[in-house]
């Protein structure tokens, strides 16, 4: 039983279902039906971030939509291994150094879902457009443009001149789980 | 006195005229010019949901825009026949059940704006993009996400596929009128 | 040494690379390249608002960019003469009246980078999309529309009907350099 070109085109178009075939025995990692050639991924490569798979919720809205050539990218969370990383507050429980790798993991869960949406060929992205970052916030804390700082620079490094983008950053109460920071974004593809 | 096609065409393709039309004596509601076709129209109401009138704020913004095939919905609050409902901390003064009802009342004047935005004609709809899910919460209040699923469920038992989108869910200390959740959306159209 | 229509030209395309210009010894202020017959320059004089500079964050995001014909405007801040105004809460330190003249200060910034996302010719905005109206606020404070209405109010006043937009108003616990309002927007252009 081989995995036909149809198939693996299928896996490209719709990675989520990548889930499916892997409950059917293929034991196909989503990694392994990227192209080779990918510029994006040997940037990934180099600067020792490996992307997460792209889950999908469990409840009814989507990690991405696809609309014309815009991806909009769910609010994304730190987390790590499927579990919620750096809870508290920045001013509190954590500074803006740390807050900063915060916000940069939020990033890297975006562009593993960016991935998803451009059928694992990360080279289709033509522009970050925009993220909104919210930082869970203590009443006195007044650098969230520093905070932001830590997924901003990050899409630059990953992206290029294609990575810089219009953004707020904002304070909030309290996130999901109690994490520090929340970012979402919308991207322009090819 | 009678309605002609041009005047029933002009009600379609600009809803928010009609209170002038009632204004004038034509007792017309808005959803008596509804295509009797539609599809979402009889699930709404297999749901028992009545969708409230579309009504211009009284300020210089409106309830939605179109730019290109992209509506993009105002945030809304659970407002129920022009009065604020729900007033108060999710955490506090609400469940997480109750709140995730005030989220869906948000969803319902969603789609009453964007049957505005379609011209009465709901089945038009192609896709919820995005919802922003803003929640009005205590400090220790975390759970977000599960507001957002009142909302996020609506929109899928309403739209079905076409219903699940991005979002993003955070916590914000304090909302207009001081309600418990308010919501904004951009929906593809066709 | 004169300034030849190529390089007038090329001005006027990338705005933001009016300072190395300047850096060079070109000391034309951006207005003075601006197509003589803007009727939105016209509507800002009589309104005696002079639009800022559109300077490039110090930081690796940008004020605008361009999809399509959508702009989409970093969130912006009360900044005067590259000076956040305004520190306080909305609710204790300033009243709503107070805080709608922020508002109307962060609407001036965005038309400052609007305008250079034109090329100079505000003439070209064809709609203001949505806003984003975020409202450091206190506890109690349930007025977050009518501070909005400040901004709201001045993009109608200077677009007219293309200034109406959909909007969200919240209340948020901080915003950076604790000012009082945040505001981001969409606009669409030709």
């Amino acid at each position: 039983m081989g995995l036909c070109a149809r198939t693996i085109f299928s896996m490209l178009a719709a990675p989520n279902k990548a889930s499916t075939f892997h409950k059917k025995g293929y034991y196909f990692m989503q990694t392994n039906v990227l192209p080779i050639s990918s510029a994006i991924e040997k940037k990934l490569e180099a600067m020792n971030i490996t992307l997460p798979p792209s889950v999908l919720p469990a409840a009814n809205y989507v990690p991405y939509t696809i609309s014309g050539n815009l991806v909009h990218i769910s609010g994304q969370l730190p987390m790590k291994d499927g579990k919620p990383q750096d809870i508290g507050k920045v001013g509190k429980e954590f500074t803006i150094e740390q807050a900063q790798q915060t916000a940069r993991q939020c990033g890297i869960n975006i562009l593993s879902h960016l991935k998803a949406a451009c059928g694992g060929n990360l080279d289709r992205v033509k522009k970050c457009v925009r993220l909104g970052v919210f930082v869970n916030s203590t009443e006195s804390f007044t650098d969230q443009p520093k905070v932001a700082n830590g997924v901003s620079d990050m899409m630059v490094e990953i992206l290029g001149e294609a990575g810089k983008h219009a953004r707020f950053a904002v304070g909030v109460s309290q996130l999901p789980f109690g994490v520090a920071v929340e970012v979402d974004g919308t991207f322009e593809i090819e």
